[in-house]
């Protein structure tokens, strides 16, 4: 297999990601959304928003990290945010996950991924600091559009949300600001449980 | 409105990308797949095929382009890519949905966004030709990989396919010349019509 040939396999191998539904739903159909949908998102988010990054971003950096911080879920499936117990396990089930997806690319291609990768769930540089917060703001955000369907069916209290949401304020003060006044205001609206 | 007020109400509204479905099938779901799916799954492609641009391209020039590209069809919806009659008609009517989508953002932000989906609809740079390639060879793929669902129930055909993809060649040469032997594949597959 040539090295084109190789990085079709990757191609092909990463469709299956728009067969992984997330738990947030989409407006107007109102069918939950899939990871290539969410990462789509997040990327033009990133592109917006990154004005209000704490810290100087590179773009390309966090495009890419957006682009493939989910492909994991290929093999290790879609975990809830607020499902605490079975996040812990999903460590080293996405970690191998990494190694065999971007393993098919060839190298040091897929090395590179691999490492963004650990980047972006490491969040220690401002890029992936300011990716996971736009990870955790867009599926809020689809919650409040579509009434807080995906929080009501999981009985999500403000607390809950705050707490394991609160590190977007070290990608962005700004954004972490905004988003706690669209907490309230979902409170308000009994979108969210107080 | 502040501006960040006015991205948010951009961001919210490029929502509805989700629900745009195109004819192309995801593989394994068989469903069709919908413009966001398909814009992330470009600019993975244009992240690992990047050194097989005929030109030296500017990545992040190239990820923005296809992430944006059909947003425009909010507004204009999706034309199915043989149906050439009504892809003259969608020129003016995509233009008017680019003024007023871009146009959510605050200033310059959406009139840059404008100029870069003039440029990827015009193909006169590096970016927007290698952009304008993985946009024809990911649906190919697509149908491939599915059997060719999608080409048998337009009845397309070989030549068709050839003749509406030939700018692929503008972009790759090395990506066209995989893409034929690809689509021959196809008709001796019955996938696509010779």
């Amino acid at each position: 297999m040539n090295q084109l040939e190789q990085i079709f396999v990757f191609i092909k191998e990463i469709d299956k990601v728009k067969n992984i539904q997330r738990q947030s739903l989409v407006s107007e159909s109102l069918r939950r959304e899939n990871d290539a949908e969410h990462a789509w998102h997040l990327a033009m988010m990133a592109m917006v928003l990154q004005t209000f990054a704490n810290d100087h971003i590179d773009l390309l950096k966090v495009l890419k990290m957006v682009l493939i911080h989910d492909i994991v879920e290929i093999d290790a499936g879609d975990v809830f945010l607020y499902d605490l117990e079975a996040r812990k396990a999903q460590k080293a089930i996405e970690a191998e996950a990494a190694r065999r997806i971007f393993g098919l690319l060839p190298h040091p291609m897929g090395q590179e991924l691999i490492e963004l990768w650990e980047d972006f769930e490491d969040r220690q540089t401002p890029e992936s600091r300011f990716a996971a917060s736009l990870d955790r703001i867009q599926p809020m955000l689809q919650n409040y559009m579509t009434g807080g369907k995906a929080w009501k069916e999981h009985k999500i209290t403000r607390d809950m949300v705050l707490k394991t949401n609160a590190h977007i304020g070290e990608g962005s003060k700004e954004l972490w600001e905004m988003i706690q006044a669209m907490i309230d205001d979902a409170v308000k609206k009994g979108y969210l449980l107080p």
